[in-house]
């Protein structure tokens, strides 16, 4: 499959979005919207304090069907009490009435600062007017969603006849466990909700749920995909390649334009003795700050990657069959480092995507995680974010 | 108990330090001696990948005494296969010849860069000599045996007749899930190896392992205690409240000298579920780097404190029944952010300790966890380290 150069929208798909007065200047607020009722399924963060709006989105998307998707950035509605809900429920509300739907139709997003009451009426007010703004530019409503993340964030491939697009925002707090910030994803598709639901559970596992910028899992994670129909029907394992294909680059999108981020990090590990221990230490090299900060100072610290893979205390990794890769250059053989090409290795950790890959030789199992390196960035977005 | 004002050793332990070569002027190399065999216990790292030390260190704690500590910073000796552990056991003979007792009573530990070749020539040159270099000033041990710590870390407490002297070194790759970084601690008390070894573990367990500097485990973590006797039989009680109150102080000292941090960080957990429950949400808090670059920002953003709670998918959180206070301040009540005086708290979050409160409110179990700041500081120290 490839990836179109520009993203598209598929058949019947519109976004608009606009500045409300959440943000100075820039857009805050994101509209999505089907022509016709789209079969839906999401899923959400696990954090045990989730915004409001996931409260109402999972009981929104128990009915299977989705028309728009309503989403502001720049405060998040969290930690908000009963009026939190209520809020939410007014935001469905005012983008139903806008698009002519029912407001069990619409899936909310907020995110932001987490805390502070949502501007409601700013919001209802930008909200009016909307449709009218709509255009078939996925990469216009990938702006109204962005908090940190440097650039919008869209994507598209052709299955068949139909597309699959992307509109996804980063970029801190992200360890999803379970579904990622918030990721939508829109097709025509024709797919029932099960279906839907159970590929989209799939995907995540290998993709957004491999992600780690930061460790902190956001209390907004929303990851939810819409098909139309208006494509009519396509080969099933065709549309699923393509889905788990699209959630592998926009995760590694995502962790790219992590906060701060200068580089990809991507961690392999192979041969573990179950699927849960290679992700559980794949996650360990991607998490670590000090594999994080060596990545980012293009430093062969071979000790560091061992380290990050011994802490695993859990799994079984047995030195004596431990191997492992920096960008494809050995640098461990049996537990033991290698005399390598430090200044090889070193000119390759400059470059823009960083692998380490570890071979336990104790099973069968691999895992890739996706993470970014630690950089000053990551210090000077966190240290005054709330108060800024 | 009171602290000394100035660490001093118990009867019969001296110490010495100098520069072997490792670093460019800096000591690099620490002897620790006691007049008479002590009855010894010690916990090591749970990391997968031990050092030489570490290795040797289980085999030679088995036998339950020691007469030194011989310890050298810059270089550790990780990954370096069977090589490794003849260096280790070199530099245990090597001491042993020098202060006149067997190698299987000298405990040896490296720090530093993790998977180059020990010098042990040098280390070996170095120690030649040292006894006639041993002083009674804890200071000067500890000097020797500092990686990136500011500075050197020793303190003293009386017990009846008796003295407890620990000497510390940090600050990075500090999680130690059940020992630490390195601590030695000495006593002229009289307590037998099996004593120890439990009043150690229980200590630990409330201190060391209760600290994270950035949730990364050494493959170096010792923490040993010798008691000489010198001093006689000490009440156990005493002794015991005064083991755990010096290893509670020494962690926020490692804690508050964490790499780059400006600010000790603790977290503590009330009326959870279980004690591992109010352990894991704990550190959760401390470790989170959103929490962390708060702290450092002096933000008092709550909502970051309920997320960095609400990830710990597995334990029992309940929103409803959710308090939390920054340094004494009530933000969060029952799961809902209150309306608090934000300049007051930003003013307390600018101090040196920051205190964080969560109540859950769903059980009896209490944990408090260590921690810092995550600044600039920590990427500098990092991104370089190796090459540096």
């Amino acid at each position: 499959m490839s990836f179109h150069d520009r993203p598209v929208f598929p058949r019947g798909f519109h976004a608009a979005s606009r500045n409300c007065g959440l943000k100075p200047t820039a857009r805050d607020l994101a509209l999505f919207v089907s022509d016709v009722d789209a079969a839906a399924a999401a899923i959400f963060t696990r954090n045990h304090f989730p915004g409001a709006p996931v409260i109402l989105g999972r009981e929104t998307i128990a009915g299977g069907r989705l028309r728009a998707i309503v989403a502001n950035s720049k405060v998040s509605n969290v930690a908000n009490g009963a009026r939190g809900l209520d809020d939410a429920r007014r935001m469905a509300a005012a983008a139903a009435a806008e698009v002519g739907t029912s407001p069990d139709r619409v899936l909310v997003s907020s995110t932001g600062v987490i805390g502070i009451p949502l501007p409601i009426e700013r919001i209802e007010r930008g909200i009016r007017g909307m449709s009218g703004d709509l255009t078939d530019d996925p990469l216009v409503g990938a702006e109204g969603i962005m908090t940190t993340d440097t650039h919008p964030k869209a994507m598209s491939v052709g299955v068949s006849d139909a597309t699959i697009t992307w509109i996804a925002k980063g970029s801190g707090m992200i360890e999803p466990n379970m579904a990622t910030m918030l990721v939508y994803i829109f097709t025509d598709a024709a797919l029932d909700a099960a279906t839907l639901d159970a590929m989209l559970r799939e995907a995540a596992e290998s993709s957004f749920n491999m992600l780690s910028v930061d460790s902190d899992t956001s209390t907004s994670d929303t990851c939810a995909i819409l098909a139309n129909g208006l494509a009519g029907p396509v080969p099933t394992g065709a549309f699923r390649a393509a889905l788990v294909a699209g959630c592998v680059r926009m995760t590694e999108m995502l962790a790219r334009d992590g906060e701060g981020a200068t580089r990809l990090l991507r961690a392999t590990v192979r041969g573990a003795r179950t699927t849960a221990e290679a992700r559980r230490i794949a996650k360990s090299l991607v998490n670590s700050p000090l594999v994080k900060t060596m990545v980012h100072g293009a430093d062969p610290n071979v000790g560091r990657v061992l380290m990050a893979v011994g802490k695993c205390v859990e799994c079984t990794v047995v030195p004596a069959s431990t191997d492992a890769w920096i960008n494809g250059t050995p640098v461990v053989r049996r537990g033991t480092r290698l005399d390598f090409d430090e200044a090889a290795v070193r000119a390759t950790l400059g470059t823009e995507t960083v692998d380490l890959e570890v071979a336990l030789g104790v099973g069968d199992a691999d895992a890739t995680a996706y993470g970014c390196d630690l950089t000053k960035g990551y210090i000077d977005e966190n240290a005054a974010y709330y108060s800024s």
